[in-house]
């Protein structure tokens, strides 16, 4: 039975924005969507308010792939953490809520990959048990 | 055997559109490429032209994921069916010759996820078996 | 062991570029980057700088889903072929570096789709053992 349930895909999401809609320069927004060491990543790049969009869509992309009913503005986006691993790799990490939902499902793995151009941010989601 | 046959991942599919190169205003291609149970689900929609768009692509996704030869205009989109599950989760049904062609190559199921901007549709889908 | 082992989904890829973005009409870029089998088909195609780009962003999507560090202009695109199967389907054979990262990593299959609009390319890829 292991095998059969090992790395099923149970959902996959994707989402994109204008890199201009995200709302990166307001404090606010940034405190309430990002963790610390998001924040810091993205403020580190050439372009932070693009890295900051790519996240975003990021976070949407997951919480798509979890296959939960949305919850708009109220969903808690910093309980889904999108941090580069040691290859530079974008790798997701579920805290709180988001967490929770996923074991509920049986996800215990969510890839993600990450693009931007100068306008668009666009995010790719897998989630699998 | 029936372990490592289960959930091969054996496609994928990407497509994009404008939303305005979508032409959800005629009845015609509308009624040749959804069902009833999607156009009264776009038309319940705040912006049934961009809920269209959307379907649209994902079915063109769904299509390119199943592996077969592209059939342009005369592909029976309407044998692709993507309605909301109770959770909000868009969902595959195929039909007619989709699922023929999916039932050939082993695929049972297609996961899907759709997004999209003021301008811009996109879908992506996932087959396996 | 080998059925655990078998079909794990180890990485996605997205990415996306401006058709216009991408230096087709440049005979060294295509020379450095697509092999003869690649340009062959591109140049065939009814718009070849709209191939190439779809071509483009496939080559950076499979590398994101391979997970190694990128390396910008220095990364072997030519490693990352992209052709049609009998079917039309894009299909990705790797070769030279590319496929003994691959290797390391336990990948054995790498899932591509391919997308252009009037403007815009995007390519998704999925690796798996």
């Amino acid at each position: 039975a292991a095998n059969v349930a090992a790395n099923v895909s149970l959902g996959v999401g994707v989402d994109q924005e204008l890199i201009s809609s995200v709302p990166s320069h307001n404090p606010t927004f940034v405190a309430r969507n990002f963790t610390d060491a998001e924040i810091a990543y993205c403020r580190s790049q050439s372009s932070p308010p693009s890295s900051f969009a790519a996240r975003w869509v990021g976070k949407e992309a997951v919480f798509k792939s979890l296959g939960v009913k949305s919850q708009g503005a109220a969903a808690a986006m910093k309980d889904i953490e999108i941090l580069n691993d040691a290859s530079g790799v974008p790798t997701v990490h579920l805290h709180g809520d988001a967490k929770a939902k996923a074991s509920e499902k049986g996800i215990s793995k969510v890839l993600i990959s990450l693009s931007h151009s100068d306008t668009v941010a666009i995010a790719f989601a897998q989630a699998s048990s």
